[in-house]
């Protein structure tokens, strides 16, 4: 198997974990698209040590946050509860944003949290 | 002391803690936003416990490198450093949003790390 | 009755004035975030003299064209309709602000405008 | 005819043919915008020599992909399909300008393209 | 003279009294975009009556604080000064978008306002 | 040599032939997004056959200006420059995407475009 065909192995098996139970999105990318995400996003950059994974998702939700990304914020918000980020911390960390991105971002992210991570779970 | 001077009084300590050393660059603003800033965002926001200071920091830089916004780079990258957030991983951090918020925001944060935080430090 | 208490009673009493009729969009934020939002942003910021509450509200809006919220000009275009900014004062705002952000984001306030603000009113 | 006359009508026939299939979304606009709209952007802006029609409906699909603008995308990525742009140009586009905008516009991107221009087309 | 002059005219005659004592900045641009400055921008959109022009000038610099634009700030905080908008309105407005578009837009804000319209004027 | 090393060098190999004569910017990075930028991104991505190089430069400059990536421009305008982009495609394109992103990026993509590429050369 080449160094290619591994980092894509290793990045659909790291997107599989995350996304578990995501509200289901597939989009149909172009191939050399599915190879940057699969194997360089989630292949390469998502597997190197200087964060750990859980640093990482909340890192990626900020991003999201910060970005006003809805769509992609269900994919991470559940990715940050499949890997044990705490709600609390995600909660901590939308109304933080809120100051340096804006309120609409923050409310955005909160209904997107109640919806793919409902308090009662 | 009444509950919001105490606020206040809080939010300076706080942000002469985290800015101690960044480049000079006291912005004369209106006293309604000094309140808003010292009181409400250092002084209640970042106090609260559902984040770590190192997480609300490491938080903050990621918003900021979201949003490209350079110059409060260079108070909360300085704010990192004084917190003892690893350099490791601000650059982990800079590496990973530029998948999501694109190369440029990437090159102006890596740019203004090399500025406030130099390598030889 | 706390200083924190009565901000927070004005800022629902506000609130429930600018978004009534409003489409609904209750989203469950955080208790700190709830208070952010009612104590701090409704019951102090929106409060304060320098600009009158029509002003308040028109630069609101005109914010949120700038940055493309729509779910928060859903709100905000109920406010100015509540509190009896003209419509014609919105429509100008919305091409006014066209040249400054991009047709876009014109195009989404105007379909925002008439859905919840529509001619015939 | 005036020259704005003249300028309106070449603007509403160049819309036309741009968007012939598009999924209808008419909004309605403030008279003075439909003019901006239809008299200098359709009518002025889009028909200057110094790039060919294709281009300026690959230069726009690339700045609203930069934008993050779905419901224009829906327009233009119509546009561009009945132009005779290439599908595998758009799709280029849209993996290179994931790296400079990052890559949740990219999958909105794909999501849209998808939506508009179906591959089997 | 044609109405095209007659619009262009009255564009450069208002950009000069709204921005008389900015900071200097002329900006070479191709003729084309000169024209839809001065021609659409100058003389027409912002010669409307929907909006007076203190407001005009106030939903401008709003905009452009949503948007952080550091360069057009500083010519339309210089007209707002031109044209009476008083100051504090200007400041409220700041310290009322921080909590829309976030506070590190507003400390840009802030930063050009004490240039261009020092409190000692 | 590996697959990652010859991408590395294809990558470094386009970049000198784009960048040649811009403004000096290097910025220190970490080394691993020095290998996405050199590997992935100028060594893959730009490589791609679906777009001519022209064209990827063009893309390329239309999302900086939507994007408002000042000290990017300052390279890519000067890559398009060096790839053989006429000057007044470049002119158009800026015009052009004042409208979808606003008058300020317009602005200011015209002044680094003056600064890198001078009408006199």
């Amino acid at each position: 198997m080449s160094e290619q065909e591994d980092k894509f192995n290793r990045g659909v098996a790291l997107a599989a974990k995350l996304f578990e139970g995501a509200p289901a999105g597939g989009v149909k990318m172009s191939k050399a698209f599915r190879n940057d995400t699969m194997g360089h996003l989630f292949g390469d950059v998502w597997q190197r040590p200087e964060l750990e994974l859980q640093e990482r998702s909340l890192v990626t939700c900020v991003a999201l946050i910060a970005l006003n990304r809805e769509n992609e914020q269900r994919l991470h918000f559940t990715g940050a509860k499949n890997l044990g980020v705490p709600r609390e911390k995600l909660e901590g960390a939308i109304a933080h944003v809120a100051h340096y991105a804006g309120w609409p971002n923050a409310v955005t992210a909160f209904r997107v949290l109640d919806e793919v991570w409902p308090v009662e779970d």
